[in-house]
């Protein structure tokens, strides 16, 4: 069940609604919005009587919910979520752009690939501290040291840090250096971590799972919420086809779907993608093109000495093009996606 | 093999080497670019001798082709072929845009979307006269019929005519009614019909296949080819996949895999490509800004009444949303994708 | 629409209900079946009036269509349809098994295949004609000439030919030389064709296209029934999917789901399903085990020396094998299946 | 690396090699043969030099591994594995059959249930303790509660329990009450976990992701093996793609495929692979003749009422015919596959 507020409840009024469900063993959760403040409610085994609500000072509506999913949805925040991160925001009118290498593998590499990204006025550094690898005997990460290295790179660069936690020990670890907690495709059904950062007071950045449907997507969307952390923002990053030319396809129509049901931030990784080099700035045009609220991207200072996904990695010289030419993209459609 | 001429050949030297292929029992294709010629030559059963054409007057190289592919290479043309139909081009500096209803439904309808069409600035309508329906019991499209309406089309409006032929008497109805033959993702490997088309003096418009890779969508352009026609506009119209909120997943990134290896030009249908109206423009500009050279789309003066795949076609007012914006991107990139 | 006769409904009766069916401008399908006739209605643009049948004498009842197929349903025909061809069956009790090298590539190479063929106790030979090659350089067969290989064949070994057509010329070619009509799966929405071997008097094999869902190839198979010819095979070969261990993914649950619609009979190939030689006979046996009517299997005397698909050829003793095993679990499943 | 010791090498010939490894800073892991014993070696972060080992006393021979994998190859252990729970086995000359509901319910639920696995011969009893479900107010079953259920299972029934742990602390839960630990599809590459059960005393049944490649999958067995325990068993559950008449589409042909580089033994589940009840037998009945070890499968004995999954669960009469046909085709090929 949903409540939707009028436009002129007031404080005390929400709080009294927000009291019942709790006192009904509920959970209540507060969204405010532009106009007016809806309270999603969870933790009900069957369907709630309306009427309960109906009556309540301050309330204009009690509306039953009969999609899966409750607190993503347009119909409890009709305006999108702007996600902030410090000064920065992902979801507001500027293009968020997340960059910095596929793990952190040392100190200078990450200062290095750090001055690239600041010097383009991104606001994110990307950096995997414990890297999600197929094999068990690829490199997997710095771990701890990354991190360390990483609250540095915020440090000298005012670089906002997005990186990413395998298992719950890990999120304690991003909690202490990070800025926003990065989950992997891998584990987007993970439903024990996805609760972890439901807790969390940091940001998450939910990565697309590589045979995931929309409704499995936002569902896992839906879990972080459902424990309270209403700051997601969703990551395309491809899915798994039958097709060889890109490791993955950028199902860029996962945008505009995403869009239509739901008032989440929604970005777009095109280096995990598609996988190759050449690929990355033209498939991150369209993503700001279609209506993407930022981009996640590898840079390397040398990517050819990479210890993971070299292949994919933008030079600098590379990824300052796709800034330039992702920007005028995002200047030009403003109006068209406002 | 591939012999490349020198920059200053002389037509006889040209035609000196033709000769030779043709006498050895093979078929040369002889391919001018802007600073050089190639001549591509099929019909043999193993390699050839390149000593037989390397002292050859005028020729700079023969190179033997490892690849499955002879005449699609950048190899054989380094520069893009740029289709010319009357007046306007494919693949050229202006933005190809061929719009219309999916199914010619009458003569009064079609009028009424040419006139958007032209209004819009596009040069190219798209009717259906033989629509592949996947039900025997659906409106099959109006035949010859619906290809004397877009004869009309023509002369009252300036369009060229691009429509689909679905079998070899379907190609010869086109070739005296149409100005491009459309050959549909369900024929892409109908290969009878290919080598029809590759002895068409039209140019021919290939769809990719609903589960063709790169490579297979490659290899039924090189079949048309290989016949003598070497006007061939590849269009991207979306993958199977197993997401569900939009019919098909339009792979963009193809068309940056496409220009690594071929010359032709690539355009982009988002109307197959989503099956949902209200994610079309969003793709067209995705499709636009990764670098197409074009776009096929489905418009409708009445799409609630489309005999047709109504729930994809654009209203008039969608439509020209649709161009102003697809422009303006296409005209900000022009100095990256010349 | 779908009239069903009383089970002593006349001859007279019944041609009394067709002759009004055609004299409303409409089709009549008349299937007998071991208790009843039912009558399908195709030609019709909207929903017709039951009254009209209801109170013909021998009719029991008029049942309107939902679904989007009307000839190969249950409904029309509740018991399975047995394919003869000659004394042999594909439907029946016996498992049928179609063998032979993938291309016809000599006199001699199919006679040692169909010797072989033959001493297994399979009824039926298979060997391509015209195949329908990936690129335009490959070998494409031997056309005419392998035909009359193969109408040899059945002359000397009194195996039954099922060979692939791929155009309107070719069905031409295999109904003076062959037994069974095969439509490969590139051609599955190849429509044209498909309405040219619903006028055929031979059966039609007709393989599931590599993207086809359980609806588009049931209507594939619609689209041959409406014209006439009910004597139709479905193949499943095997779908495009991400997989990389075999070329493709034999979906067997196909064999279940077409038997729980359609009167239909469907065998499996196991060959093309999987593309590897030590794939194919584990996959006959699951195929069988699963339900299927039969198998079509790729041998060769000489796989290593094949002009085409000679990995997945198998030799005459692991085709011996197969039709040992395949045939064990089939009569161990009798009871089953009846 | 990997030590082929000879047939006749000592204990104490395999202590030495191994206690080198060690010292070396890497781990040995010893793999008994039939014939033969093998030592695995990781933790190497580039090749190793073979002649530091060829010389020890016992070495047949030191191979370097240029696959990604090197604990689950045939090259390890060229006889398949056979895990033993108590007197159960899987991997051996018997069927495994694990049989029970999605998840446990109740006691009643479980013992009646249980009742009918008993009965029809099967050794193992799987029911969910943590069901991992896509929608966060789905049921999520009832965890320790449904833990101990089982344990009681065990005593009254003498079934060993294979039940499914979603995290670290579950994995806890299930060597304290359970015989087999179950990793979801969900969770194939949550790597922190496969590290866990890795740690574990208790078989691991590792579920194939539903876009896994053959490769990911074995190379997730891999990481549970380099852990150190080698009691690994796959389970084929069926891959997402577009068909949409089963739930998943079953992939028998990964059975052969693992079976021709991997030691491991691999069953399959037809109640996820197809989510259909009247598949369930059938691809049950495919997957033994494949070659399957074994099968998972759902009975309730109400599935109606069942609170998850229920409309692929076999009712007990659906169950044991199941049972019936697939131990006469495993009985029909012990031939085959021994």
């Amino acid at each position: 069940m949903l409540i939707v507020m009028k436009a002129d409840a007031t404080e005390s009024e929400i709080k009294a609604v927000a009291r019942v469900i709790t006192e009904m063993g509920l959970r209540p959760h507060v969204l405010p919005g532009a106009n007016r403040t809806a309270i999603g409610i969870t933790g009900n085994q069957g369907p709630l009587d309306p009427t309960r609500f109906e009556n309540m000072p301050g309330v204009a509506e009690a509306i039953r919910v009969t999609k899966p999913y409750k607190l993503i949805t347009l119909d409890l925040r009709p305006e999108k979520t702007v996600v902030r991160v410090g000064d920065a925001t992902i979801g507001g009118e500027e293009l968020a752009i997340i960059a910095g290498p596929c793990a952190v593998e040392s100190r200078e590499q990450a200062f290095a690939v750090a001055e690239v990204v600041r010097r383009s006025g991104a606001r994110f550094f990307r950096g995997g501290a414990f890297k999600p690898r197929t094999s068990p005997y690829a490199f997997q990460g710095l771990g701890e040291e990354a991190l360390k290295i990483m609250a540095e790179v915020r440090e000298a660069y005012g670089l906002r840090i997005v990186t990413e936690a395998l298992d719950e020990h890990g999120v304690d670890l991003v909690e202490r250096y990070g800025d926003v907690i990065q989950i992997g495709a891998r584990n987007m059904q993970n439903f024990s971590l996805l609760k972890r950062v439901g807790r969390s007071h940091l940001p998450v950045l939910l990565k697309r799972g590589m045979a995931a449907t929309l409704d499995e997507w936002l569902l896992a969307a839906e879990y972080i919420m459902a424990e309270g952390n209403y700051n997601v923002i969703l990551c395309e990053r491809g899915i798994r086809t039958f097709t060889q030319h890109s490791r993955n396809t950028l199902d860029l129509a996962a945008v505009p779907a995403v869009r239509r049901i739901s008032h989440l931030p929604v970005i777009v990784d095109p280096s995990h993608g598609t996988g190759k080099n050449y690929m990355v700035t033209p498939l991150a045009r369209a993503a700001v093109a279609v209506g993407a609220d930022g981009l996640m991207v590898e840079v390397h200072h040398q990517p050819e000495l990479a210890l993971s996904d070299g292949s994919q990695a933008l030079t600098p010289a590379q990824y300052e093009q796709l800034v330039s030419e992702t920007r005028a993209i995002h200047e030009l459609l403003m109006p068209v996606s406002a």
